[in-house]
């Protein structure tokens, strides 16, 4: 029942699980988060939200506002600039501005209930609220539409008038709500399921939830009079931030320097910005520091959640159990402005599988709620809880094991995907291999009402931009500087990658997590990108260092620098076995002997490796009220190399109990009207401890040769199973196929036909 | 009358006026001193100090204060570690060790009044100030020393029984106050006074004067409960910071992080540690973050002045007007433990000179006063003073013109210092002949009482190790980080030589002083340094940022990186005219060809040049009073290289204005049992903008061949030479020849006899 890693200890510390660098701070409340931060003479900001989910704005008066003793500034959309003006992209790129623009700031429309509309900066939080009743927005209300299917309808109440595209994604004369339309195909269609025997075709429907991060956003920005801009955070990404400021703005990067704070939690929904701006605008406004802070229901109502969507999947196999053909439509939820992940929810649907025929369709569609956001394998448990319910449902109808059929047709290297790639080295087999061999797999589960299922995902992991530099100190330790926030321990995850190279000990490497004006350019810590593309620059930068220690030995000794050999932890010369020197010795010396050494690196690495996991859950359930009990839960997944075992756990149960509930509990419950029901963690019910049994783990490792120590991304795909695999276990426990998440109590009731 | 720069233009940045980075922070308040840093749950430290000038402590009861409703924890020397325990050097180490140990919290004796003995953490400033009063030191008075010719002599009270040196610099039996001798010597002494037709021989003193920097030392520390010390301050050097504390805590510099807050003036007094070991120690003890800040009289009686000297100075020149021997004694008051800065007032002394037989003693001696600190220039304006005063005599009895007579002996390149230094190429001589080409020079001084004094000086300058990393901005600009605090426009100038190299313009290059996890190693702001060195290494990291985008071109137009140029902003490539591309335009490609761009350097320069100074002096000496009226003041300064004219110019009259404060007002008023009398800005009298006219400047460029840009240290020489020039000014206006500082009224009216 123990956590299980199947790992060959290939290196000194990648692979071990020293204590974080930023664990004591965190256990003992000392990190700094955004809500701890504040500045003399600072203001405190409140936004004003729309009530109505969908309304023109005919005016907006803040006169009353104003002049409420304390009030010392309010800003509407009338302070951004327009994304016409300045030095904005023309065509598409000024809509995209535009859309950018106004999920800051509403400006001709609101476009869900929680837009924002305007924001009031005060001497204290109690004096900013009460300057939000005193604003006057005459809004003319108008029919809001809330559900894809019924905003992709004729006749639906239409967000945008820019919006063009027809069902088959071209460019019409009438305004829809579909913002864009992708499609993939491989091989026909027709042939494939003509080749089969069993075809089951299915529809599903997903709910919107949330990534329900305990930290609310928060942000607080200062606009020197000299004009540089300041703001301190909670966010996924500084640079992301300083680029979308700089964008929504028009303002130059070089002007606006982003601080880091610690971050509670992001899961996705950290990468964009939603305060950032107003804080910057209301500072300049005022002269003054201004900090925001949202409530849970700003959470809720004012960022994204994660699309919910409506999908239709078709797949056919063979007899013998070979898929022969898959087809699907998937239909997301946008929220209010465009940018789904619908792309990658098609991407990775049918990537576990070898399938010669496929054609993937996705609806990009805007509706009444608020602009989504990611979270965790965008847009892949989707799509993945509707293919994997059909694999299992042809694995049921062939009598085949399920774990034997997905192995029967498993992705392997040189598969190539529906949507084009061709994988590389892979461990899709390898972990369906690891959860057949696995002790859950092999136990029995015996009972009324009960039943295991199983299901795989994929997340393809991105690479993108990275900078570290790393100093050595006189006392044989180092410092790293990166650029990545650490959402998920990944100061450990990064520091030990440079440690490995220096033969230091984990501890040895002290890393610190800088602001944009002091690290290189680093993307969004997101995509399962971090530990391997941040982690190889600071790969780089400790080979840069020893390159510079080489040099440094070489001058101190008077011999060749391309002699000088480094190997655990001591600098010798070839053929001279006498000449030694101790990283700490050398360390002690820089100083004295031509200066201190900082190693630097930026890489933009290509060879990112996709990740599988196979998920296997037993359930029973109440067949009087319909609860789902979690009996017992096994993540199998292949970490490329686990850097950090204990974090990539980490990452497994936090996906898996996030994946969780997403099948079983959490959803917006929306009006008609297309206000949220449930805006409090009172409502909105995210499991806890108490609703689950220990989430087991299995690490897989198939080294990704496109990474030196064989990483791949961890973080994402542990949510993509969970639904699949719930499903399809509570099929086997009551004999229904849910089609739609989340399987709550009265959900199953109401289809195993008690009520 | 107005400012001058005689220098040839040869930059684009190098030598312009650009406003400061900094600048508009500083002005409008906006910029961050310790003073404003807060954290929740922050404690208030306040310190017992002695209020004997010499006193065995028996014992400290801290009971009845820990015991104050309020007080979270209390220190005294018990709760630092021995010298002896842990990872301390032995024997000479040690002894040091302890000294600096025992200057944060004394042990068994307080040695001067306001040496720190507790310290006391609690809830607010007024209960820990109330804990003092409860913490119960039992004293043994012993009778005190403060002159260091009274401490010199035999009987005098002895400060340390482990001092031994005897005067003539050995280790002698009996314990003195002669910490060390120093001595110097070339030629034949007695041959050149031989030669001598006019012998000059004088004894001078100089008083204790405070750096009197407008903020008090403050600090803050966090010792968290996994080991990690953060400090914040306000300090000239945060690695020095991190070094003391680390050696007086026994405690690896790994897991001390110390953040520079902006700093309220240092002129060498902030290079040392008073209260950052004791925050760090009172959190460790109670768990909580602590801060303490001085009051003005804590920074009299508990911090670094400059060392109080007595001198004998002795020259003899040919009739000729030949310089043809010196000697000279320095004595110099180290405080209550070794180390003034005699050593360097030695090497400073005779330097403008070329002379060919010299001889120069040292002696560092202990007093009970405060442990002297550097001060700009340490010691070279003691001894300088005593010298260009013997120097102006010689040339009044000699009848010839004081700067002709400076000319005729001036040191030039390959001059032999008296204390070895055989000089590089170096600008005294230029400075000389610009003061005498200078307005003021040529202008006529009438009237009675009215006196023009000459007087020039030398420091020697110092390189060391900087730090410096630039990334790349997606709109063409770049971030500069680095190591240096910036007490004087050193973001600027240090930025503007990245700028030159990168053909940006200095705004375009954002510089932020990082803290000691997040840059390389780098030597404390002084010694003049900074801009020198530093810089250095920001042109070393621009070279490097230009040679990845140069490989980046290359890259992108599939060419040779050898043939790659750039020039005026412009990538090129050789023999082909039309491939050209901006600096802007390939930042804004390098995400996504290849990555972001960071360069990185650490230089350890050996090429400093030493700096020349000669000021021009006007005054009137009311002969009712004894005031002194300074009617006009010229610096002339060889900067090697103004790389930003203001910030020399500034740092020319910053300097000059505190030499005309050691020379007519400050004093540290000693009771003869050893307490400052006068611990007040309102007592300790520094010259204003009011009792001054404004200070010219003539800036000469003898460029420095140790540095890329010719760059020499401005900030220390621009000291040394007011207090010479004035006495002489005195002498030609009333006659008296001044040989004590301050002249103050009454000292010149008891010259003059008129008291």
């Amino acid at each position: 029942m123990a956590n299980k890693v199947l790992v060959r200890q290939e290196f000194k510390v990648v692979g071990t699980r020293p204590i974080r660098h930023d664990g004591t701070d965190k256990v003992t409340g000392r990190a700094l988060y955004g809500g701890d931060f504040s500045l003399p003479g600072m203001l405190y900001g409140k936004v004003l939200r729309s009530p109505h989910a969908h309304a023109r704005i005919l005016s907006i008066d803040t006169s009353a506002a104003e002049a409420l003793p304390g009030v010392r500034g309010v800003v509407t959309a009338k302070d951004l600039p327009r994304p016409e003006e300045g030095i904005a992209d023309v065509g598409e790129g000024a809509v995209n501005l535009r859309f950018l623009s106004d999920n800051i700031l509403a400006s001709n429309k609101a476009l869900y209930k929680g837009h924002a509309v305007a924001a009031v900066a005060a001497v204290d939080a109690h004096t900013a609220e009460a300057a939000l009743a005193l604003i006057k927005v005459d809004y003319q209300v108008l029919p809001a539409v809330v559900n894809v299917r019924e905003a992709m309808k004729e006749g639906a109440p239409i967000l945008h008038e820019s919006l063009r595209t027809d069902a088959q994604g071209q460019k019409g004369t009438t305004p829809t709500n579909i913002a864009s339309r992708i499609q993939f195909a491989k091989g026909t269609l027709e042939q494939g399921f003509a080749q089969a025997d069993v075809v089951v075709e299915r529809e599903f429907e997903t709910a919107t939830v949330h990534q329900g991060y305990i930290e609310p956003h928060n942000a607080t920005g200062l606009w020197s009079s000299d004009g540089q801009v300041t703001i301190w955070c909670s966010t996924q990404g500084a640079f992301t931030v300083r680029d979308l400021v700089s964008q929504i703005l028009r303002y130059p990067v070089s002007k606006i320097k982003v601080v880091p704070m610690e971050i509670g939690g992001g899961f996705g929904g950290k990468t964009v910005v939603y305060l950032e701006p107003l804080a910057a605008l209301l500072s300049r406004k005022t002269g003054k520091p201004v900090k925001l802070v949202m409530t849970r229901t700003e959470v809720f109502e004012g960022t994204g959640p994660t699309p919910a969507a409506s999908m239709k999947v078709k797949m056919g196999a063979t007899r013998e159990g070979k898929l022969t053909a898959a087809e699907a439509s998937f239909a997301f939820e946008a929220g209010a402005y465009p940018g789904s992940a619908v792309g990658a929810g098609c991407m990775c649907a049918f990537a576990p599988y070898d399938i010669e025929h496929g054609k993937i369709d996705g609806y990009d569609v805007v509706v009444n709620k608020p602009k989504a956001a990611a979270y965790r394998a965008p847009g892949a448990t989707q799509t993945g809880f509707a293919v994997e319910s059909v694999v299992d449902e042809l694995a049921e109808k062939l009598g085949l094991d399920p774990i034997a059929f997905r192995m029967k047709n498993s992705a392997r290297e040189g598969t190539r995907r529906i949507d084009g790639p061709i994988f590389g080295v892979i461990g899709a087999l390898d972990c369906l291999e690891a959860a057949r061999a696995s002790d859950h797999w092999s136990s029995r589960l015996e009972g009324p009402n009960r039943g295991r299922g199983v299901a795989s995902g994929f997340w393809f992991n991105i690479g993108l931009q990275s900078s570290c530099t790393i100093s050595v100190n006189a006392d044989g330790t180092v410092n790293l500087v990166e650029g990545s926030a650490d959402i998920g321990g990944t100061r450990a995850s990064i520091a030990m990658q440079a440690a490995e190279v220096l033969c230091l000990r984990a501890e040895e490497v002290k890393p610190t997590v800088a602001d944009t004006d002091s690290i290189g350019y680093t993307q969004v810590t997101g995509g399962s990108r971090t530990t391997f593309a941040t982690g190889w620059a600071a790969y780089e930068a400790a080979h840069d260092v020893l390159r510079q220690m080489k040099e440094r030995v070489a001058k101190i000794w008077e011999a060749n620098p391309a002699d000088v050999t480094y190997e655990e932890g001591v600098f010798g010369v070839k053929g001279d076995p006498k000449m030694q020197m101790a990283f700490r010795e050398l360390a002690g010396k820089l100083n004295h002997t031509g200066g201190p050494i900082v190693g630097r690196a930026t890489v933009d690495p290509k060879g990112q490796g996709g990740a599988f996991a196979t998920h296997i859950a037993d359930v029973e359930v109440d067949p009087e009220t319909g609860k789902v009990k979690v009996l017992r839960y096994t993540t199998v997944q292949d970490a490329g190399k686990a850097v950090h075992p204990s974090y990539v756990e980490g990452q497994m149960q936090g996906g898996a109990v996030q994946g969780i509930g997403w099948a079983l509990n959490e959803e917006y419950f929306m009006t008609p009207g297309g206000t949220m029901a449930n805006t409090s963690f009172l409502d909105y019910r995210m499991p806890t401890t108490l609703d689950l049994p220990m989430i087991e783990t299995v690490i897989v490792e198939v080294a990704n040769p496109g990474h030196p120590f064989g990483v791949r991304g961890v973080g994402e795909v542990p949510i993509v199973p969970p639904p699949a695999a719930l499903a399809n276990a509570i099929r086997r426990a009551v004999g229904v196929r849910m089609t739609r998440l989340p399987m709550s109590p009265g959900a199953i009731l109401k289809e195993m036909g008690t009520v």
